[in-house]
C-alpha cells in the first residue's frame, strides 16, 4: 500500500544510503551524490503520476493538477555532515505521500500540487542558505554565483559541473504560488518533553551569523615568555565563553560558535589567527539584535584588553518570520480533528519555508524526533508519528481549495 | 672571502629558498625539498675539503681529521611550515664556516671536526622531536618505525621513499665524540632585551606534550536550548584559559594550547568533539610536573562541572637537560674574549643538544634574534652579531683541544 508511513521510513533510509561518503551520510549542494538522491525522488514522483522537472539549481520538481497557482509541499534533501536521515527529506516524502493517497483514492485535486525536493538549504559547501529554494522562487542574487566553497570552486562552477546553467538560476521568475506547507522534524526537545507527535511552527527564529577573526601573534610555545604573549587562540576562548554567557542571558536566545580553526594549527607554536563562526537566534529580531550588539562589544572589550584584533564581518541576518495565521489554524483543524492538543512553537532552525513565505502563506507541521537530536546519524522518528504527521497533512491538502 | 658573516647570510638565503612549496618555507623529514638542502649543504662541505656521508635518515655529515671522536658542530636542516631560514641552519652554516677558516689559516685541527646537518629537530611531519640527532646517536627506536603522517605514510616508508633504509637507522651504533656545540637563534627575546649578541645556554627546559580530547554533545545551533547543551568547544575555551592561568602562575613556566580542532566544524552545530595539543615547559622538571598536575586537575574540574568526557593522553614527557660546564665556561671564556659580557640562559626550545648530551659534553650558543621571533618568515638575525658568533665558535674550536 502506497502513502503509509512505513512506506515513507523505507524510503527515508533508502535515500540515507546514498552520501558522498561510504561510512556517513553527507549530501551537500551540486554533488553527485546529490544528483543521485533527485533522480531516486524523481522516480518516485513519477511513479506516483507527477511531471518531473528539474531546474537550473538541481531542485526537483513533480507536479499534478491543471495550470492554476499550486499549492506547494516539500522540503530540502541536501545535508550537513555526517548527517540523520529525516532532516529534510521527511517533508519530501510525506509530500509524495499525500499525492499518492489522493491519487489512489482518484481525488483530483482542485488546485494544482507541486512537491519540491530543494537542493541546498543546509548551506554545507557555500556557506549559504536557502540557495535551492532561492531560485525556486525566482529570488536568486547574481553576486552568490562568485562565492567559493572550501576548494575554490564558485557556485556558478559547480552548476555547471552539475549540468545546471547559473544564468537560469538568476533568470528564473518569480512564480505565483497558492500556498505552501513543509512537514520537518523538530529538531529539539519541546513535542517530545510534551509527549506530543506533532507541533505547528507559528515562527521561524531570526538569525545572525558573523565571522570572527582574531589575529594575535604567532610565537614559539617554548621560548616566548607568558607576559609577551598576544595569543590569539586564549582571546577566542574567552570570546567562546561571552558568546555563552550572552546566550543564556534572555529565555528563547540561543548563541554559539560551531567553527573555529587556528593558524598554525601546531602543539609548538603559540596561536596566531583564529577564524570563529558566530550564529545567534531568536524568535524577536529586536532581541536578536541587542544580543549580537552585546556580544561585540564584549568581542572587542576582550580584543583591546589582550592586544589583539577582532574582526567582525556580518555574514548575514536573516530576519524572523511568522507563518501564515489562516494555514495554521487549517492545520491547528488538522491536528484537533486527529484528536491531538494543538501545540504551536518557535522553530529555531532556518527552513525553506522562509524564503517561500516572501511569496505565499506558508506554514510547518513538526514532527517529534527523538531526543531532540539533528544534524546526527541518531535522528529518529517514529512509525506512529509520521502517520499522524501525514493525516495532519492530507487533510490539510484537502481542505486547502 | 670564505667563513665571514656575509657569506653566512647569503647561504642561508639561498637555502631558504629550498622548499616544498612555492610561496613559503616548509622543509619536512624525509621530503625532496630536503634532500635538496641536504645535497646544498653537502656541496659547501665538500668544497671546505671535508669527507662528506649521508646516513640512512638523511643526516648530512662532513668530517675533517683524523679517526678520533670528533668534535661535532651542528644543528637541523628540517623546518616547521612557514618557517624562518634560521632556526637549524645558522648552527650547520656556522660551523661549516668555522671549518673554512681554519682551512684557510692551514689550520689542522688536533681534534676531528664532523659538522652535521639533522634530518628531523622539528618534527614536524610525525609528531616526533629528534629523529635525525636520535639516528646519528645511535638512539633510534624501532618502535618510531611504524608512527604515520598525516597521510598515513609510516616513517619507515618514508625513509624507504628518501632512498635509505629504516634498519640501517635502528641498527646505527653510538658513535664515541668528544663534544657537542651547537650555535642557534634564542627564539625568545631576552638577548634583545638586554643588548647582547650571543648568550650562552645554561639548560635545555623540559617539555610535556599532552593530547586532550573533549567529548560533549553535538547538537543543532538553532534548536538545542542553551541549558540543555553539552558543548564541547565551550568546554575547551575554559580548559585553553586553565592553561593560561597555570603558565602564567609560576616565573619561566610556558604553558600552551599550540593546536585545537572541533568536530564537526560548521557553523550551526553545537561543537561535539575537540581535540587540543597542550605544551608545557620549565627548566626545573619537578615545577613543570607540578604544572602539569595542576592543568590535569582543573581539566577534569571543568570537565565534571560542564558534563563532558576530557581523555588525557600523555604523548612525552622530556626531561630538562643541563648543559655541560666544562664546555660552558670554554664558550663564557670566548666571549669574555670578544670584549662581551657573559650571560647565560635556559633554553625554552628543545634542540639536538638535548640528544647529543646523553653521549658527550654538549653546549650551546645562543645568537640575538629581532623582536624574539622565530617559526616565521620574519626570523632574523644581524650580520654583526652572526660575526661575534663566529668568532666566539672559532675561539672554543680552536681552545678545545
Amino acid at each position: 500500500m502506497s502513502g503509509t508511513a512505513a512506506e515513507l521510513l523505507a524510503r527515508a533510509a533508502e535515500l540515507g544510503a546514498v552520501s558522498e561518503e561510504p561510512r556517513r551520510l553527507v549530501r551537500r549542494f551540486a554533488t553527485p551524490a546529490l544528483a543521485r538522491a533527485g533522480g531516486l525522488v524523481a522516480g518516485w514522483m513519477e511513479a506516483a503520476g507527477m511531471t518531473v522537472r528539474r531546474d537550473a539549481l538541481g531542485n526537483v520538481v513533480g507536479r499534478v493538477g491543471g495550470e492554476a497557482a499550486p499549492l506547494v509541499l516539500g522540503s530540502h534533501i541536501d545535508t550537513v555532515p555526517d548527517a540523520g536521515r529525516y532532516d529534510g527529506p521527511l517533508g519530501v516524502l510525506a509530500a509524495l505521500a499525500v499525492v499518492e493517497r489522493l491519487r489512489d483514492d482518484g481525488t483530483r485535486p482542485t488546485v494544482p500540487l507541486e512537491v519540491v525536493a530543494f537542493a541546498d538549504e543546509e548551506g554545507t559547501r557555500f556557506g549559504t542558505s536557502y540557495l535551492g529554494s532561492a531560485a525556486y522562487a525566482g529570488g536568486f542574487d547574481r553576486a552568490w554565483l562568485d562565492l567559493p566553497d572550501a576548494d575554490g570552486i564558485t557556485i556558478a562552477a559547480a552548476i555547471r559541473d552539475a549540468g545546471g546553467d547559473p544564468e537560469q538560476a538568476v533568470a528564473a521568475p518569480a512564480p505565483e504560488l497558492a500556498g505552501y506547507v513543509e512537514v520537518h522534524i523538530e529538531q529539539g526537545p519541546v513535542l517530545e518533553r510534551e509527549g506530543l507527535p506533532v507541533g505547528i511552527v507559528s515562527a521561524i527564529a531570526g538569525q545572525s551569523r558573523v565571522r570572527v577573526a582574531v589575529t594575535g601573534e604567532a610565537g614559539h610555545a617554548g621560548t616566548l615568555p607568558m607576559d609577551g604573549r598576544r595569543d590569539a587562540l586564549a582571546a577566542a576562548a574567552e570570546m567562546v565563553l561571552a558568546v555563552e554567557r550572552v546566550g543564556r542571558g534572555q529565555e528563547g536566545l540561543v548563541a554559539t560558535v560551531g567553527a573555529l580553526s587556528l593558524s598554525p594549527n601546531v602543539g609548538n607554536v603559540v596561536p596566531g589567527e583564529v577564524r570563529m563562526l558566530l550564529d545567534v537566534r531568536h524568535a524577536e529580531d529586536p532581541t536578536r539584535a541587542r544580543a549580537v550588539d552585546e556580544i561585540r562589544a564584549q568581542v572587542e572589550q576582550i580584543a583591546a584588553a589582550r592586544e589583539v584584533d577582532a574582526e567582525w564581518a556580518t555574514r548575514y541576518d536573516i530576519a524572523a518570520v511568522e507563518l501564515d495565521p489562516r494555514l495554521r489554524e487549517l492545520l491547528a483543524d488538522a491536528v484537533r480533528a486527529e484528536g491531538l492538543p494543538v501545540r504551536e512553537l518557535v522553530s529555531g532552525a532556518g527552513h525553506d519555508a522562509v524564503v517561500l513565505s516572501r511569496l505565499c502563506p506558508a506554514a510547518m507541521l513538526f514532527v517529534r524526533c527523538a531526543g531532540g537530536i539533528s544534524h546526527d546519524p541518531r535522528e529518529s522518528v517514529s512509525e506512529a508519528d509520521v502517520g499522524v504527521a501525514l493525516d495532519v497533512l492530507e487533510r490539510v491538502v484537502r481542505r486547502f481549495a
